[in-house]
């Protein structure tokens, strides 16, 4: 079996407590964040270096065994699914951080390294990290480069491809390569920014540069409760169109609002339709003038209860909230699908009646907890498995919330990527020739198809095949995953 | 003759007025701003529309013939710079603003739309459009796209990358693809920003959509004096350490102040061996409390002279001067060389101490106009041609000045690009492993190597070889071109 063969050659790079074969061990690899695909890879290898990285690569590539790179696995999109038959690659043994640089706003970090220790190690500095996935406290860095990963302040301070200014990888023919550097452009192809955010599909990253942010002078959030969505999505926009550009706007709709204080008790004022958070932060004059006239905004659309928060602990309580919202609405339904789109800000009233409607019809209950500031949905769809045709009907709408955000001029992710979940939707969004075109990049760097294989993609292209494309839908679907 | 054949295939598709071969008109097209390489194309194609840019890709395709594409000619680095048996393909006739969608802060650009034209239009709806290159008045959005163009403003506002959310483009094999949209981010591969900077060797980009940014509510200007680049370094540094973010920080050093005054009369103050301009922008609460922490730590770095513009007019009359100043370097040399490098902002007095010591050494003069702010340096090295041997050692000056920005951990290029001049400097930054992996990326778009060929890269591949590195020297230096 090709996958025995791979263990043999990795034992002359790697010690025994690096490589994982026993079933029960390999079963704790099964899925990522997105828990209802399953598979139990071939085997998992835990490299400490970036050498041993392209060792395990070369001897993947040497024996034709596909492999899959996994940080902490909190992924929502299954882009770290592991192949039945293949090597799965953790990196989370790589933790160190290589250097501190705050003199030149840089860090240079191993790409097991947790997003939240970033940003602890630059406090001292003066600094911080600035993308900040709701994981945060335990994602790791090399996979928030592979799914370009966002977060709540994305809004103003733009997702992870805007804060990696350097990468080494290992290719999918296992060279050790470096992109970008520490400048803020580099001379030629910007693969920087066309390897973040690939998913794992061209390569794993063994050393990421970011840009480290100074810490703001001042961060000023309130707490603003609506009848409903549309007045809150009122006063998001007439914040925004008068230039403010807050930190973070969040907004949930009153099934989150029930969810999040049915487990964590946030206290939000009661009998809100929506509630907004927003957030800035920068220099203390700034936000005390904008803040006063994001507060104007908020009650001119409607706002009967503003909050603004006392202090540290009152603000932890405001977003605690928020950041619980997903795990929360396992209080009020048995099950959930977390649906991610983007659409443009001024589309969202339109979107969520749509929504709306669209739940009524097929009677399911969708909650709406979402990154209201940059248009980023993230609408859960509730649905009880133990009930006959829920599932496929929370299903249908889920896939259905994506046809709207297309609709509207979106697209089918935000921040949560395409992963095994979503290949299916990308031709929504793009025609075969632009399918191709990207196609041809994944050629290039994985002529064998081994890096990643079934994800992102809706039909892999035979990397020999010229122009003629061959048609069949996502392998996942018809080569024996479970899906749950 | 092939440009023949390709000159009675383009019939089919352009009319008369739009296909040039008569050699004198030729020659009005065989340079563009990097004036000492110079070529006359083969032939001249003049598109209207994407379809016709698309059109007469194919034909280059079927016939064989290279094809370079250009907007106004306005780059730094010769990466329009024709193919004497090839087809230059200007995209000037593309020129309308197809769509100008303020609420969604975006705009749909045609390539030949003047830069400047993007914010005139953008104005009355209280946006503007960000990148700003020196060239703003005449540069096209196309060859901003091409060369990833910066400007004055990108210290706070990043280069052209950061503002392209959507591309229309034809491939190297005559296909229409689009690349990203409305959305600030896209599922799949982010080949728009694989594409913006590519310096023409991945097709033509036919359509451009852009972020427009919010005119802020205040612009405070600044002139401050120093006694030399030293002082003014400090003063950099000390307001970036401070957290300030200006929209700009300019610096120009004593020659470079003699030249702007020699050509422009921009009556900067008496005595300086360095100015800064510094611009802040923003909601007036900030700007006005950040002005003052400016204006002290010019005064605490030793600014012996400090000018805050009272109007526009006088605003103007700052940028007046460092605006002219390349070409005001004319005035009190006959020659002179434009580099562009970029350094960590930390580096800059070390770095500007080596380049005055590397002029002294070979006996040429350097003056220093730069972004100061995000470490862009522009040193402008002054030759005579008469006089024998001044030309050679103002280029081993300027190639030595990458070095050093290379050895501090900058890079070879800030915002010019690479195009045919700094071919030959890539290794400095690129180990043959980094490059190779980039040409894959050429050779998946471009296996015959029609697009631009010769820009970019030290070595072309040759893309049927799969590693087997081919290895020599950039093809312009030995293939008839004449280099002035």
């Amino acid at each position: 079996m090709t996958v025995d063969a791979l263990a043999a050659a990795v034992r002359e790079v790697l010690g025994p407590d690096q490589i994982i074969t026993d079933r029960s061990r390999l079963r704790t690899y099964e899925c990522d964040g997105l828990t209802h695909y399953r598979v139990v890879p071939g085997i998992v290898l835990l490299p400490r270096t970036a050498a041993q990285c392209a060792a395990v690569v070369r001897a993947c590539v040497a024996h034709g065994v596909p492999f899959v790179a996994r940080g902490s696995g909190t992924g929502l999109s299954g882009g770290a699914l592991p192949h039945a038959d293949g090597a799965l690659i953790v990196t989370s043994q790589l933790r160190s951080i290589v250097e501190m640089a705050p003199q030149d706003e840089r860090a240079v970090l191993e790409p097991g390294v947790i997003n939240l220790q970033v940003s602890r190690a630059a406090n001292p500095h003066g600094y911080y990290y600035a993308p900040d996935p709701s994981s945060q406290q335990i994602c790791s860095i090399g996979g928030n480069v592979a799914e370009n990963s966002g977060g709540a302040h994305c809004l103003k301070y733009g997702f992870t491809a805007n804060h990696v200014t350097g990468l080494q990888i290992v290719t999918p023919d296992g060279d050790l390569v470096r992109l970008g550097g520490r400048a803020p452009d580099a001379p030629g192809y910007d693969l920087l920014g066309a390897f973040v955010g690939s998913e794992g599909t061209l390569g794993i990253a063994t050393e990421v540069t970011v840009r480290l942010v100074r810490l703001p002078e001042t961060v000023r959030t309130l707490l603003a409760a609506f009848a409903g969505t549309d007045e809150a999505g009122a006063a998001t926009s007439a914040i925004i169109a008068a230039g403010v550009v807050p930190a973070a706007v969040e907004m949930m709709d009153a099934l989150a609002i029930e969810a999040a204080e049915a487990a964590v008790h946030c206290g939000y004022p009661e009998g809100a339709g929506a509630v907004l958070i927003v957030e800035l932060d920068g220099p203390a004059a700034e936000v005390d003038a904008q803040f006063a006239a994001v507060e104007q905004f908020c009650r001119r659309h409607g706002a009967f209860e503003i909050r603004i928060a006392a202090d540290d602990a009152e603000r932890a309580l405001f977003w605690k909230g928020r950041k619980s919202a997903f795990a929360a609405v396992g209080r009020i339904s048995p099950d959930y699908i977390v649906q991610d789109g983007v659409i443009p800000r001024t589309a969202l009233p339109q979107v969520l009646t749509r929504i709306g409607e669209l739940a009524r019809e097929h009677g399911v209950r969708v909650a709406n907890v979402f990154h209201a500031g940059d248009g980023n949905l993230h609408p859960l769809v509730l649905f009880d498995e133990a009930v006959a045709g829920q599932a496929e009907r929370a299903e249908a709408v889920s896939g259905a919330i994506l046809d709207i955000c297309v609709e509207h001029g979106g697209s089918i992710t935000g921040e949560h990527g395409v992963g095994v979940d979503k290949a299916k939707h990308l031709p929504r969004m793009y025609s075969e020739e632009d399918l191709d075109t990207m196609q041809l990049v994944r050629c290039a760097f994985d002529p064998r198809g081994l890096s990643n294989p079934g994800k992102v993609f809706p039909t892999p292209r035979l990397c020999g095949e010229v122009p003629g494309r061959r048609k069949g839908p996502n392998p996942w679907h018809d080569a024996g995953v479970e899906v749950f």
